[in-house]
C-alpha cells in the first residue's frame, strides 16, 4: 500500500500539529504514524506524519501543492514523500568490506527500501561481491594531486543515477568542502568509535592504547568539519584488557555493521530531522 | 507551569488526531508533548497529548465535560490528569529493601513527581528507612489463614489515604484476587528476572541453575495470573560462570532498582496504555 | 606460530594447577594464556592452558602420552588440541540465510580459525551462496518418513569429510536422539529467543504476542532435549510497542549473527568446558 | 574462611605460573581462584591468586617474607592481602548525594567488604545521611586560596584513620599534584560521561549539546592529570532527543551508581593491576 510521508520543522507556535492532521482528515487521509517533538532551547517544532493514500483525495502530485500554503503560514522546512518511490543510493567503500557485505545482503533480503545502482570505491576489492549482488562498480583512485577531477567523476555518475543518498560504508577519503556541501545531510558516514572520542585516524588503536572498557560506533551526516556531523544512530559493546587489538576491530566491525544499517534505514523511511548539530529520530 | 495530559485508546478510524488536537488548539491550548500509535492487529489507536494550561480556555473541572462528546463519538477509554496533581503512592515491601531505599532516594530527589504518604510491609525492617524519610510505616503481617482480613485493613489504609497507585518494592506476598481487581493497572509489581523466563520463586536461583549468560528484571502491572501482568520494562546484564548466586543476586538488584523506578515514573507520567496483555509506552 | 591447547576438567584438589603449569615448564613450554575455575557446588576444578611450542621439548605426539599420567592421577577428563589444526566444521541450514551468510563471510575474512569443507540444507537456497564461496552444498530433504534414512547420509558425509564441529545457522529440523547423542557437545544450534524464554517454534510470535521490551538470542550445544542444552553465549536488544513482528525478526536476526559466529569462536578455540547442563567459557 | 590474595605483575618469562602455583601448593595450600594476562606489547605477566590459609602451613606474617626470593628473581611488583583485613576506606563527596547513598546503603548491605570510618565533604549536605549510617562526617570547605592547608587537614584526617582507599563519589575538588600523588593507585574517582569523550566539567551539557545518542560513566584512577587516569569500570545506556538534559543527568547518575560501585568492589578485592594508563581487571 503506498504511504505519503510529511516531514517538517518550524518554529514552534500554536495549531500546527491540528493544521497539518486536519489538512490530511479533510482529504480523507488515514494517518498510519505520526510523531512530534519540541526543542525547548531553540523552540523548534518538528512533525513526521505518514498516512494511507488509499482513498485520499488528492493525487500524488497535488498534495505538495496544496500544503505550500499551510508551510508558508508556519514557516515550515518540509520535505514530502512517497512509499513507492524508492530512494536511490550509491556506497562508497574502500579496503573494509563488512559494511558493504551486510548492506547488501540486507537490500537483497529486502530490509531496505531502495534501489543501489552503483558502488565506488578507491580499490578494487569490492568488484567481486558487486558483481556477486549485479550492481555496478567503479573504481575511482584516488591520489594526492586528483582528488578534485575524480570527485568531479563521481559528481557525474551519482547525476547520471539520479543518486538520493550517498552511503560511506567505510570510505576513507575525505571529500572536498564543495562535494559535502553538494550533498547535505544526504552523506550518511560509518565512523568506527563512540564519537566525539577517537575521532580522525585508527580509532580502535586509540581506544586500545587509551584501555577504556567500552568502544563504540558512530554513523552520521557528512559536514565539512570532519568527524563532527549530526549524530543519527550509535552503539556500544563491552572489552576487556583479553582483548587484543584485532578482538577490538572484530567486535567494533559487528557494531558498525548494525550502526550504519539502521541509520541507512533510517534515512530511507524519512525519519531523521537534523537541527544544528544533532538530529530528531523519529522511530 | 501546570499541564493537561490526555491519555486515550480507541477503534482506529480517520480524523482522531485532528478531532483531539482541535479540541486543544480551539480553546488556546499549547501542545508541548504528542505521541500516537495504532496497532494494527486489533485496530486500535493509540494516543497520549500533552498541553500547557497557560492560556488555555477551559477550566481544568470544564475540560473532561467538553470533551466528552468527542470521546463518545470515537468510542473512547480516556483519562485525563494534570501535572499539579500529585499522585499518592504506596509502597509495599518485605525483606528485601534495595528498592524501597531506591524509590525514597529518588523521590526525595525530586525524580518522583508524587505523594508516599504510607509504606506497608509484613516485615519490620523497613521501619527505620520509612522514620528517616518520614513516612508513615504500617507493619501487616500476613499468615495462612489471616490474608483477607489483612487485607481488608490495607484496604482501608489505601482508601483512607486516597492512594492512586501501589508500588510493590519486593513485596513477596501474592494478593487475593479480589484486591487485585479492586487496583487493575494500578499495581505496579518488579520480578527478578527477565519474564517470562523463571517465573514464581527464586528466580536466581532458578537462572543460576539453568546456566544463562544474561539476567534481568522486569517490571509489569500486576493481575490475579501470577507474574503474568503486562509488561512495562525490562534490563539486562550479563553475567558468567564466574558469578556466583550471590553475584547473580547484587547484579540482579542493580536492575531491579532502576528497572522499577523507571516504571514509577511511567506511570506517574501517564505514559502507559494497556491492551490486552501489553503495553504501549510513551517515552 | 603454533599453539597447543590443554582443557580439562577434575574434581577439585590441591595441586592441579602446579601440576599442570610445571609440566609445561619443565619442557620449557611458555604460557601464553591461561584461565581457570572451580565450581563450588560440585566441587569441580576446569583449566585451560595454552603455551607456545617454540622451544617445547616434546614433540606434539609425545605431549598426550606424556600428560596422561597426570590426567589420571587427578581423574581428568582432557582434550589437548594445536593451533595448526584447524578443526573442521559442517554448517546446517534452513531457509533463513543470514547466519550461514555472516559466516562465510567471517570465515573468508580470517575471523574463523576453521575449514568448512561442507554446507547441508533441506532447501535449495543456500546454494548460490555456498557456490559463491566454493564450498561444497548438499541438498538433503526431510520428510516425515525419511529422516532415519536423511540422517545416515548425514553422517556419511561428515564422516567422509572428517567433520568435528556440527553448526546449525537456522536449521530447522530436530535430529534423532541416536544422532544427537553421536555429536555430544560438537553441535552448536543459535536458537532466535532468549532461552528458557520461548522455546520451540516462532519465538519472535510468542515474544510478539506476550509483549517483552527487550528480544535475545541464545547459541547453545544441542541435546536430545529440545532447546535445552548447555548455554554457550546470549544477547539482547531492546524492543518496543512501535516493533512490528517484522522488526523483531530484523532486530533478532542481527542478535542471532553475532551469538552464533562469537559461539563457534569459542568452540574452535577450545574454550568451552561443559558441565552438567551449564558451560564454562574462558573467553 | 580466611583467603590470601597475590596480586603480581612482572616481565613475562616462562615459569612464573608453576613457580608462584607451586610455592602455594608445597606449603599445602588451595587455589580457590586464579587468572592471568600477559600485555604483549610490553611483554608483561599479570597474575592474581587466591588460595584458602585454612591447613596453610604458613602463618600470615612468614607468606610474604618467604615469597620475597621468588618475587626478587622474577623483578616483581607484588601485593599480599588477607580477605579478614578490611581495607579502610574514606568516601569524598560535594553536593550529589546519589552515589553516597548508593554506597553507603551497599555497604550496609554488606557487599562492601570494607570499613569506612569518615566522609569528607566541601558541603554540608551529606551529614544527615552520613549520621543516619553512623559514619563520622567531615566538612572541610574549600575555596581559592586554601587548598594546600585544607589537604593537609585531609591528610591528618586520613593518616590517623588509617585508610587505604579513597573514594571520590563526585566530589567536584581537584587535588593537588602531590596530594594525588600521596595516593598513587588508590583514589577512585566516578567521572560522569564516557571518556576520554566529554571530560572536564558539565559532562551532561557536554553530551546533550552534541546529540549523542549514548551516554555513559566512567571510574577510574585519579593521576594528576584530569580525568586522565587508568579505567576501571565504564557503562553507557541508550539516549534520544526525548530526553532533556535533566533525563540525560538522571540517566547518567543511574549508570554512576553502578560504575563507582563496581569499581570499588574490584579495589577492595584486589582485582585491579594497573600499568601505564591502562588496568587488567580479574574479575
Amino acid at each position: 500500500m503506498n504511504h505519503a510521508v510529511l516531514l517538517l520543522s518550524s518554529p514552534d507556535r500554536r495549531g500546527i500539529t491540528a493544521t497539518v492532521t486536519n489538512f490530511i482528515y479533510e482529504h480523507n487521509g488515514n494517518i498510519v504514524h505520526a510523531d512530534q517533538h519540541i526543542d525547548e532551547q531553540s523552540n523548534t517544532f518538528f512533525m513526521r506524519v505518514e498516512w494511507s493514500l488509499d482513498g485520499f483525495k488528492l493525487g500524488k502530485q497535488d498534495i505538495g501543492k496544496k500544503f505550500r500554503p499551510i508551510a508558508a503560514k508556519f514557516k515550515m522546512r518540509w520535505d514530502l514523500s512517497f512509499s513507492d518511490q524508492r530512494p536511490r543510493v550509491a556506497i562508497f567503500v574502500s579496503r573494509h568490506l563488512h559494511c558493504l557485505h551486510d548492506l547488501l545482503y540486507r537490500h537483497a533480503d529486502g530490509q531496505l527500501n531502495c534501489e543501489i545502482p552503483l558502488i565506488i570505491s578507491n580499490h578494487p576489492g569490492a568488484r567481486p561481491v558487486a558483481e556477486h549482488y549485479g550492481i555496478a562498480f567503479h573504481e575511482i583512485l584516488i591520489t594526492k594531486g586528483n582528488k578534485r577531477g575524480q570527485e568531479k567523476k563521481e559528481m557525474e555518475l551519482l547525476k547520471k543515477n539520479g543518486i538520493d543518498l550517498l552511503v560511506l560504508a567505510r570510505y576513507h577519503q575525505i571529500f572536498t568542502e564543495p562535494f559535502v556541501t553538494a550533498f547535505e545531510h544526504r552523506i550518511v558516514n560509518i565512523h568506527h568509535s563512540f564519537l566525539p572520542a577517537f575521532a580522525g585516524k585508527n580509532p580502535y588503536l586509540q581506544a586500545f592504547k587509551k584501555g577504556v572498557k567500552i568502544i563504540g560506533a558512530t554513523s552520521h551526516f557528512v559536514t565539512p568539519a570532519l568527524d563532527e556531523g549530526p549524530i543519527i544512530e550509535q552503539d556500544t559493546v563491552r572489552v576487556s584488557h583479553r582483548d587484543s587489538l584485532d578482538d577490538l576491530v572484530r567486535k567494533g566491525e559487528d557494531l558498525e555493521k548494525v550502526v550504519l544499517s539502521r541509520a541507512v534505514r533510517l534515512a530511507l523511511e524519512k525519519k531523521i530531522l537534523s537541527y544544528g548539530n544533532k538530529t530528531v529520530i523519529f522511530d
